[in-house]
């Protein structure tokens, strides 16, 4: 204990080169089969094949209106109605010059026929004694070949690529993939976390109050657990453990053989039981890459990586300062992208816009700060661009877990210098989105 | 069938228009507990009360740093080290003027010491002769009184409120709600969405193909659905319904037995089979708000309610066209914004940026149209504002599913005139936001 450094041994990297590392360990995992009628596991997920339509949409000759189906070259003028088609098909029917036939929006046009006049622009001549059926109909438009018809395939063609690889499946994908009853595609698995919290002084959060002196409840593991959902993946309860070099060792191995990304929080400052860093490297062999960033919050935030097996991928390893605010803050800069990139994303870093600061923001003269902050939408109608305002959660302690409080965004503060202590209200800083706008 | 009317009997209302009525008809839905262990229900919620803290972060004088607990007024010099406080607590450590006690980050900090010195900042002088315990430290600086304490209540006070009546509850709001151990909140119920199709046509999307002629896939209900989950709340599926007044019928009024929000697809043009509006006012006894819109896609979205039973909430009906993309552009122009009001969101209209053409787009002469497009966040650092560029789509006609691909926006185009029939490249349009940004 007494020999312990007395200054860190990992050298402080700077935000930019620890997310390079970060992004240049994370590789993409294996595609896996996926069913559409999963779509908890499909949407989010990355495809890892091209998928070819193996039917036309439309199947047939679709009408786009209700109306009459004609024969485009007969003309304005009154007609016997010979039959109707009603969407759902029914019998085929073959409409001869000088003839129409009723036809719904979605249903088959009749063969003979090349045009549909919308019914609006018709009148009815005679009806059946009883009402029942028309008879005769006025046409009252010259009608243009190929006017109102869906052709076969021209929604989409046989063969046609509907969706290429890397796209990532949305709701709308799921439907492209639907209509041509595409009920399996080959995507990227989705990383699966685990998600531990370490300390003697940690307890669950739900456990009955008032706790012991000296205690604090864990809200890193609800917190990241529902980061890690709303963003699309699934996380692993790894628990809390204790400051033992050798129950870290256990936890974190279990941890290993079920989840692709391990994340802890706790464990990382230069206190004598804080032994992450010593137990991945000695217990674990883990390669550390990073131990200390030059950010606030989240200096302490390590990185480390260890071999797969079997031929697997690596496995990552964030190990997340205990300060909430600063697990938070380190979750969404450094394990989100890296989750993003090992589910195939083409983009996965978080998307930065540029936002006007609601509220003087003084400089950290230490580090670079990414302030916690809510984005609104400004009104800009008429005007050029996208006007987004940022107000400030106030204040940033990194123990403050209410500066994360409707936070959708982390501003990006320069550290201060002597000539530049502040941003003030007004000026433009550019802002990395962890939540939704509006 | 002969004597149906050859107009439609709904007269077109605006978007804008359509729009405020059904915001008029969404109310809030009713509060219920929720705890803090369901994020699935939690997240996405909107608090429907105030919440205090009932303790203290931190609940004890803690320490900001690795360190040592000094007597500010003692300076810098040697000083022996009396104990060490670990996170997790022990014993209560009483500290004289003239000691030194060893603190951990997050530790609680001893009575009578009133600051802590980073542990960067102090040499060890002597330690014991097996080097295990640490006896003498030299201090280098000269401590501020309170220097990296966190006091009782820092972070939050007890009683303080952590969460306002009105917040929606995102991962960092669990967090707050953790950190003081609140396991359960009262938070307004989120709509349960019923889905169903309708038309004799339509067949199950995963029925193994071919299908016979005149048969279209079911692509609405699984992009529904997905569309539903991935806005944070669920559905129920209610199937296909025949083109059949008594089985449309039934199955609605099933669907309204479950569902606060009843969403169908097809039957709304104006063929014989279009049965939804006559069903929905005869049979349900609805009241429909409006039955055309003019807007493209989706003209004939039918809007209607009807009252609840038992004191609850009425219940919404939104009849949308059959057209997938139809369905899907209604979907979030008017269904997504009313489930968003009806969870208690403070701003449930979707949000809508400014964002330049990439392409130019011939505007439609009849209708205003929401063009599906994906919006690219511009490099544009060092600049004033965020550039946003909106890609089109291609061709945007509503049988083709295709289109939505890859849309995260909506661009609202207006009705083309003759002076105006397009809008250029470089024009800067209103698009709502209907998928992540990035
Ligand atoms: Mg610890
Ligand atoms: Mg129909």
């Amino acid at each position: 204990v007494a020999m312990r450094p007395r200054k860190s041994l990992y050298p402080l990297v700077s935000y930019e080169a620890a997310l390079s590392t970060v992004m240049a360990h994370a590789d993409t995992l294996l595609p896996a089969h996926m069913s559409i009628d999963n779509p908890r596991e499909l949407v989010g997920s990355v495809l890892a094949e091209d998928v070819a339509a193996q039917e036309a949409v439309p199947g047939y000759r679709a009408s786009i209106v209700d109306g009459y189906a004609v024969v485009a070259s007969d003309g304005p003028g009154e007609y016997p109605v010979i039959a109707g088609s009603i969407a759902g098909g029914g019998a085929r029917i073959n409409l001869q010059k000088g003839q129409i036939a009723r036809v719904a929006t979605g249903a088959p046009v009749p063969a003979g026929a090349n045009a549909v006049v919308m019914v609006e622009n018709t009148s009815l001549i005679k009806a059946s004694d009883d009402g029942t059926v028309e008879e005769i109909v006025q046409l009252h438009e010259t009608a243009a070949e190929g006017q109102n018809i869906r052709e076969i395939g021209s929604d989409i063609a046989i063969g046609e690529d509907i969706l290429q690889k890397g796209s990532l499946i949305t709701p709308s994908e799921i439907g492209v993939l639907a209509s041509v009853g595409v009920t399996q595609v080959l995507a990227i698995r989705k990383p699966v976390v685990g998600l531990l919290s370490t300390g003697n002084e940690v307890v669950e959060a739900k456990t009955p109050g008032p706790i012991p002196y000296g205690v604090i409840r864990d809200s890193n593991r609800p917190t990241l657990a529902a980061a890690v959902k709303v963003a699309g993946f699934d996380s692993i309860d790894l628990g809390i453990a204790p400051d033992s070099a050798e129950e870290l060792a256990k936890i974190i191995r279990k941890g290993l053989d079920q989840a692709d990304v391990l994340v802890t929080t706790g464990g990382v400052s230069m206190g004598e039981l804080d032994l992450l860093k010593p137990v991945l490297e000695r217990a674990l062999g883990a390669t550390i890459h990073f131990g200390r960033v030059l950010l606030k919050p989240g200096k302490p935030t390590t990185f480390a990586t260890i071999p797969g097996t079997d031929g697997g991928r690596r496995k990552l390893i964030f190990a997340l300062p205990g300060n909430p605010v600063s697990a938070s803050v380190t979750f969404y800069l450094f394990v989100l992208p890296a989750l993003r990139k090992m589910a195939g994303y083409s983009d996965p870093i978080l998307p930065v816009v540029r936002a006007e600061l609601a509220d003087t923001i003084q400089l950290d003269p230490s580090r670079p700060e990414f302030h916690r902050a809510h984005i609104a939408i400004a009104p800009s109608s008429g005007h050029q661009g996208t006007r987004l305002v940022a107000y400030s959660t106030g204040s940033q302690r990194s123990s403050r877990m209410v500066s994360m409080r409707g936070a959708n965004a982390l501003l990006k503060m320069p550290a201060g210098t002597q000539g530049r202590m502040e941003v003030a209200q007004g000026e433009v800083v550019d802002a990395v989105l962890i939540g939704q706008l509006g």
